[in-house]
C-alpha cells in the first residue's frame, strides 16, 4: 500500500427535499452569490424557483449566469470571472451536473488569479486559492460534487484539459435523488459509465496488497451494475436513483483511491474524443475503456481475472486465465450496450479519420506517455483508438 | 434509503513515517498543546521522542498528561481540563488508541463548559463547542481517530457512557501502520472485533434498499476477516497492518452508515460488561455480538442469510434459511475464537451473578429500550447476557 493523505470536507446533504437546505448552507459562506447553471431544464422542473426561494428565505442575494454546456467552455468561464469581480461575489452556487460544477470550479480558480484561467488547465499555473463553491446536483455522473477535479474545454484548438487540487472541493453538495427522475435514459447511462470509469481508473493499479480498497471498488461497481438497468426501467424508483446517486459521489471522492496509484489513461484518451466531437464524456468512456482493457490486460492478467470474477461473477477458468480476463472485458462491453451506450466509435457516428491527430494531442505530440498501469506512448494510444473503431 | 448528512473533515495522513508530519499538522492549529497519552509504551518504542522532536521542529510547545487507561476514567479527564485551563492550551494531541483519544475528546468538550464534563455523557448537556484535537494513532480498533464518538467511564458507579457529536471529530489523524507492529496478538484481535462490530452495528438495519452501503460494509468485513489472522501470524507485515489500520477508520467514520439506521444494542450491552469488569471493549463485543445475533436473527432471517453468504461465503441452504443464518453466526463466533478472543463470559472469567444488575443499568432500570434493529427491553437484554454465559 502507498502512503496517502485523505481529506474530504464536502458536506453531503442527501435525500428527499434536500434542496430546501440550500439557503441555510449557502448563507454560512456568503450573502451574495453567483448562481451558475446550464439550460432551461432546472427552470422547467421548478428546481431553480425552489433554490431561489430557499436563498431568499436565508437572506442570500444572487446574480445569475446560465448557459454552461456539456464539455464546458473556457469562454463562459472567463465571462463568469468578470461577472464575479464586477459584482463583488463571494461564493458560487452551481446547479446541475459535472459540466456546470466544473465550470464553476474554473471560475472559482480564475477569480483569484491575475492571469488567464486556462493557465491552470494548460499546466502553466498551480492553484493556490479559490472562491468557495457549493452544489445542487442534478446529474449523478462526474462526481465533481465532492471531487478535486475540474475539466474544461478550450474552443481554441478544442483542447479538453483538467485541473486537480484539493481547494476545488465544493463546500457542500445538495443531493436529492428525486431530481434525477427526469434524466433521460441515455444521460442516465452516460452517468453510470462515468462513475464506473472513475472506479476502474483507480482499480487497475500496479500497487500490490491494497485488498481493502480493491474490495470497496468491487462493491461499488457491483452496486452500480445492479441498479443501472433498473434506473432505466423504473426511472422514478427512489431507492434505485439514490443508490446510483450516492455511488457517483463515492466513486470519485478519493476514498476508493487511498493507498493506490490510479491509471487515468482512458480518461485522457477519451478527452480527445469528446473534446473534438462533443460526445458525452460517459459515452466516450464506454467506447474507450473496453478498448484500453483489450490493449493492456496482458500486463496483469491476474488483476483482470479478479475483475471478471468479483465484479462480473465470471466463474474463472483456472487453466486459462486470459480467457477469464477477456470474458470480464466482454461483460463490461455487453453491459454498456445493454444500457444503451455506444462501445465503438462507429456506434457514435465518429469517423476514424482523425485518430492520429487525437493520439498526438493526447501525448503532447509524443512528448509524454499517458497512464500509470501501463505507460502508453503515442503509438499505443493510436492502437487503442483503432481497437475502438 | 434514509435521508442523511455526511461530513467528515478529519485529515488522514497515512503511511510509513507519517508521525514526522505531526509537528506541521499541529502547528496549523496551535502553538501550545496538551500531549495526552497512556502508559510507557510510546516512550519505550521511541514514538514519544519522535513526536516531541517533530513538535519542537515546528515551534510547538507542549504540556504532558499521561496515564489514560483502557476504559478511560472521568477523573483523569477532569484533571486534564484543569491543566488545559491553567496553562492556556489551545489544542490537544492524543497519542494512542481509542481510550486516549476518547479521553482527549472529553477534555476538549469539558474545557469549553462551565459545568462538569460528565453532563455530556449522562445526557444532561448537549455539546456546543470543543477544543480542536489531533491524533497519532497506535491501535487500530475504536475508529475514534475520525469518529464523532467518545466513551468514558465514571468510577462513581462504574458507568460507561458515550457522547456523540460532529464537533468531536479530530482535525487530523496520523496513521503509520508500522506503529502497530508491536501490538500484542490479544490487543490486535480486540481491535479487529471492535472494528467489525462498528460495521455490523450499521449493517443490521431495518432500512430497505441500501444496497450500496450493504456492499461496502460486506467488502470491509471481508477484508478485515482476511487480514486479521495474518496480522497475528506476521505482525510486521506492513500491508497486512495497513489494510487493518485503514479498515478500522473506515468502519467508523460514518460512511458505511449513510442512508441507514444502525442498531448499536450490542455496544451498549457490552459497555456494562467492560464498565464493571474492565474487560477490553473488543473482547466484550466478541462475547456479546454472537449472543445478540442468536437472540434477534428471527427478526430478519433474510438479512442474516445475506450476512452468512456474502461475508462468510456460506453456500445458502435455500430450503432452510434459518440454518444458513445460524451458520453465519457460527462462523463469526468461530472466527473470534480463532483469533484468540473470548466468545462467552466464562472464557473471560466473568461470573454470571450480576447479569440482572447489568441488564437494569443498560436500560435505565427498564425505563428505555436499547437498539434499533430490534428494540430490546430489560428482559431481552438479560436473555442476551444469559446466552453469553
Amino acid at each position: 500500500m502507498e502512503n496517502f493523505v485523505f481529506s474530504n470536507c464536502t458536506k453531503i446533504v442527501f435525500g428527499r427535499n434536500a434542496e430546501e437546505q440550500v439557503g441555510v448552507e449557502t448563507a454560512a459562506w456568503a450573502d451574495k452569490v453567483l448562481l451558475h447553471y446550464g439550460g432551461g431544464h432546472i427552470v422547467r422542473t421548478g428546481l431553480k424557483a425552489r433554490v431561489e426561494e430557499s436563498l431568499k428565505h436565508a437572506g442570500v442575494s444572487y446574480i445569475e449566469l446560465g448557459g454552461a454546456q456539456p464539455n464546458p467552455r473556457v469562454s463562459l468561464v472567463r465571462e463568469g470571472i468578470k461577472l464575479i469581480r464586477e459584482q463583488g461575489i463571494g461564493f458560487i452556487l452551481a446547479i446541475g451536473g459535472g459540466s456546470v460544477i466544473d465550470s464553476a470550479k474554473a471560475m472559482a480558480l480564475g477569480v483569484q488569479y491575475e492571469g488567464d484561467v486556462w493557465d491552470f488547465y494548460s499546466g502553466k499555473a498551480e492553484p493556490k486559492e479559490a472562491l468557495p463553491l457549493g452544489v445542487v446536483l442534478t446529474i449523478p455522473a462526474a462526481g465533481s460534487e465532492a471531487s478535486t477535479g475540474s475539466v474544461i474545454t478550450n474552443e481554441d484548438g478544442w483542447l479538453k484539459r483538467s485541473c486537480d487540487h484539493v481547494i476545488l472541493r465544493p463546500k457542500f453538495a445538495i443531493m436529492n435523488p428525486e431530481l434525477t427522475y427526469t434524466l433521460p435514459p441515455y444521460q442516465t447511462a452516460c452517468g453510470v459509465a462515468d462513475m464506473m470509469a472513475h472506479i476502474m481508473e483507480r482499480y487497475f493499479t500496479n500497487v500490490r496488497d491494497v485488498d481493502l480498497t480493491d474490495q470497496l471498488c468491487e462493491a461499488a461497481l457491483r452496486s452500480i451494475i445492479k441498479h443501472a438497468p433498473r434506473a432505466l426501467e423504473e426511472p422514478q424508483n427512489y431507492d434505485v436513483r439514490a443508490n446510483i446517486m450516492w455511488a457517483g459521489t463515492i466513486a470519485h471522492n478519493d476514498l476508493l483511491g487511498t493507498g493506490r496509484i490510479g491509471d487515468w489513461a482512458s480518461h485522457v484518451i477519451e478527452h480527445e474524443l469528446s473534446g473534438i466531437y462533443d460526445l458525452a464524456h460517459g459515452a466516450g468512456l464506454a467506447i474507450i475503456f473496453p478498448a484500453w482493457m483489450k490493449y493492456v490486460y496482458k500486463h496483469d492478467v491476474a488483476r483482470f481475472v479478479q475483475f471478471a470474477a468479483r465484479v462480473w461473477g465470471v466463474d474463472p477458468d483456472y487453466h486459462d486465465p486470459e480467457k477469464t480476463a477477456l470474458e470480464g472485458i466482454r461483460r463490461l462491453e455487453e453491459f454498456f450496450k445493454r444500457i444503451g451506450l455506444p462501445t465503438r466509435l462507429a456506434d457514435a457516428d465518429i469517423p476514424d479519420d482523425r485518430l492520429e491527430e487525437m493520439a498526438a494531442k493526447c501525448t503532447g505530440n509524443g512528448t509524454h506517455t499517458v497512464g500509470n498501469f501501463v505507460k502508453l506512448t503515442e503509438a499505443d494510444v493510436l492502437e487503442i483508438y483503432r481497437l475502438a473503431v
